[in-house]
């Protein structure tokens, strides 16, 4: 089985010149096939703002009503992707960028309005794995903008994470799967305070007991519960680490 | 050879829900193979608005610079094409949205900035028609936004006539290929107040007539130059209509 690697980068990286370069530069060096998800957050809400709309986020996910799946629509699906893919070109990766409306390959359905009204969210029913497959088997690059559709007309917009997650659960029939989770910290960190104690292997259950001792909080809990998820769904590994360190074997690795 | 019908409409249609709905349903109709290439300068023009951008028309065509190519980036490739995509979807088509940076399947140059500085505007230079016929032999069914790039990072806003027409072009060493130019009237009249004058068959001896005669003036003149090129380099057929009449036989016809 051909490895590929799915890398997952925030907004914060992919909106920023000089961090976006060296992105690009180091996901261009990655040997092998491999896939790129990204963000786009806080351009969204740049723009939003300037185009008067106001960004409302519960617990960390934007709220997406009719104006705002507009503004995400553009930013996620055109500005930031086409930026990527473009600049991909030039480093000479055959890149193409998708939501999940194009080819059908990421459909989902808009989350219930209860409890929480999220307005256009979709959470992910079905990828078509086979369609992505065949085009990264003829090189492409796939760069997934966080937008699904739901088959009846309307984008969605889903959390990258999850559609990271989903795309490696759904590529590792075909390929052996390394996800990475690009953030801030070099890893998954035994003191949040030192970036030198990166936990380099993690099983579920020392997650379990870092998380009862509290050493693991907060985002990181969900972030870790879809690697886990991903690893029993078939993906080969998953990685946790920063983004200037894509290319080198460190990070907190989950198997 | 299969028979491909590339279909051209401007960024009125595709901007107002209603009219973008009654082509979709047309559009979804159509037999056989088939793409779309779709403008959105009037999106771009209210948007740029908003972001307090102003636009700048020059003959007819939009002065591109850094903060107007973000603008056609997210409006072109993100907000339109994606709506297109989601909304082909829902009818059954299997689309997927490009830009000329995908798979990097139209590159183009920056225009030069004498005798008129455009800015980020690019004129095609190549288009992979391999990579296209091979999606497009696979059913997906393509929707091309106006914007190519220049192999070093820039995406270049370029006319959506000339990339229907070049995408035609290349195309037809895969396919007999009708491209049709949707646009406010029935088709070429010879009399411009009158619908029903639709001159039905136009050779270029014709059109040289019409033009010493004024019938043609205007706007329609690059449009059937570039008709008449595409016909040269191998398209069977060139036909200009109303967007409303795109599943008919009916408008200007050139072969």
């Amino acid at each position: 089985m051909e490895k590929l690697t799915i890398i997952k980068v925030g907004g914060k990286i992919v909106e920023e010149p000089d961090t976006l370069n060296r992105l690009l530069d180091d996901f261009a060096q990655l040997q092998g096939f491999k896939l790129l998800v990204h963000g786009g957050g806080r351009s969204a809400t740049k723009i939003a703002a300037q185009l008067g709309i106001e960004t409302q986020m519960i617990d960390g996910r934007r709220v997406t009503d009719e104006a705002m799946l507009r503004v995400v629509t553009m930013v996620y699906g055109g500005l930031v992707n086409k930026q990527i893919v473009a600049g991909l070109q030039k480093r000479g990766v055959n890149a193409l960028g998708l939501t999940g409306a194009d080819m059908n390959c990421m459909l989902a359905e808009k989350r219930p309005a209860q409890p929480v009204d999220y307005g256009f969210v979709g959470d992910v029913k079905k990828v078509d794995g086979a369609v992505l497959a065949d085009l990264i088997d003829k090189n492409k690059v796939l760069v997934l903008a966080p937008l699904t559709h739901d088959g009846n007309g309307n984008l969605l917009n889903t959390n990258a994470d999850t559609i990271a997650g989903e795309a490696a659960k759904a590529l590792a029939e075909f390929f052996e799967v390394t996800l990475v989770f690009c953030f801030e910290k070099k890893g998954v960190l035994r003191d949040e305070n030192n970036e030198d104690s990166v936990i380099s292997h993690l099983t579920e259950k020392d997650f379990e007991n870092y998380k009862a001792q509290k050493i693991i909080s907060g985002g990181m809990i969900p972030k870790l519960q879809n690697a886990f998820e991903a690893i029993k769904a078939g993906v080969r590994r998953v990685v946790i680490t920063k983004a200037d360190d894509i290319g080198k074997n460190s990070g907190t690795k989950i198997e």
